[in-house]
């Protein structure tokens, strides 16, 4: 996505150990244009997959599922990284080391927001290990739902997320930019 | 605004202690095409309204700030409340009791996203006490931007959040939904 690419390589700040700021646009601050112009991509890629569904992670993962589900018309549903007082009932509870917090990450979908048989689509902020968007693809098959694809916003090629997802899900997985290397105080970005 | 006030008088549960749970449209899942009335109805209120920027806490005002952003045209910034490994340099910060969860909360807003002369639109899903909205209006004032008005998925105005403000900041206040009482295990609800 030609316009996500040149904000990131505006603004995006390398703050070494693979860690990308993208505040200006993704993690803090957000751009309705450049968030609408995210949705459509999205929606565009997985034109021809059947979606009931999307799921995505609180917090920076909500703007991205929220922007794709307008395109798509489809609810979505943002796993909870600590229990409501709202949240009642069974829920689907995963963990995940976090990247950029350290330690566990907890992710809670309640049952009431997740149905057997529904074709979900997960979108999140960054594909970087994989490892919570494997703790979300859990969830979905916890909840005998199908996964039928993964949106990112960045992959960092680097750091492998890619290939643990494909090991266990063969599913599509498309992301709207992809940074090759981040060696030194460079940021490789590509389509 | 008709479709929601609808959609919680159908699905909004009283959890007692004032606590209402609209999981199924604001906290956990979200209907696009009503989260799109959502923006149009806040922007529509706040039309002669000057507003640079939409100032939100994370989490479940990210999804009706953008909303508005998109129907204004203007950024989004939404607070954190922890801080990220990516924020660095100054930041406001401001503290409010926490209504739902205990304890307090950590409001941070990096000094990037918010600049003096600015005039900030604050929305928010629920007005009920006031204090976090508080917390976002002073972080807005030690920016020496310009508080215009607040908007708020849900009022509860047995909690006297509406007071709490007016008597701090003499702006506009509208809510798309007004919770007069929850008595017992009643929800009554109106415009």
């Amino acid at each position: 996505m030609k316009a996500l690419i040149e904000r990131i390589r505006a603004e995006g700040i390398n703050l070494g150990d693979g860690i990308l700021k993208v505040d200006s646009i993704i993690n803090h601050q957000l751009d309705p244009a450049l968030m609408l112009g995210m949705g459509a991509a999205f929606a565009e890629r997985f034109a021809d997959t059947p979606v009931d569904r999307i799921l995505t992670a609180e917090i920076s993962g909500i703007a991205p599922a929220l922007m794709t589900a307008i395109e798509m018309n489809v609810p979505v549903v943002y796993a909870r990284k600590k229990k409501p007082i709202t949240m009642s009932g069974p829920v689907f509870l995963e963990t995940a080391p976090s990247h950029t917090k350290g330690g566990e990450t907890l992710l809670l979908v309640s049952a009431e927001f997740l149905h057997a048989g529904e074709n979900v689509l997960i979108i999140d902020d960054f594909l970087a290990t994989g490892k919570t968007l494997l703790a979300l693809a859990r969830i979905v098959a916890s909840a005998g739902a199908n996964l039928v694809g993964v949106g990112v916003i960045v992959e960092k090629t680097f750091e492998g997320g890619r290939a643990a997802m494909l090991e266990k899900y063969d599913v599509p997985i498309h992301a709207l930019a992809t940074i090759t290397s981040m060696a030194g105080d460079t940021i490789s970005v590509r389509e």
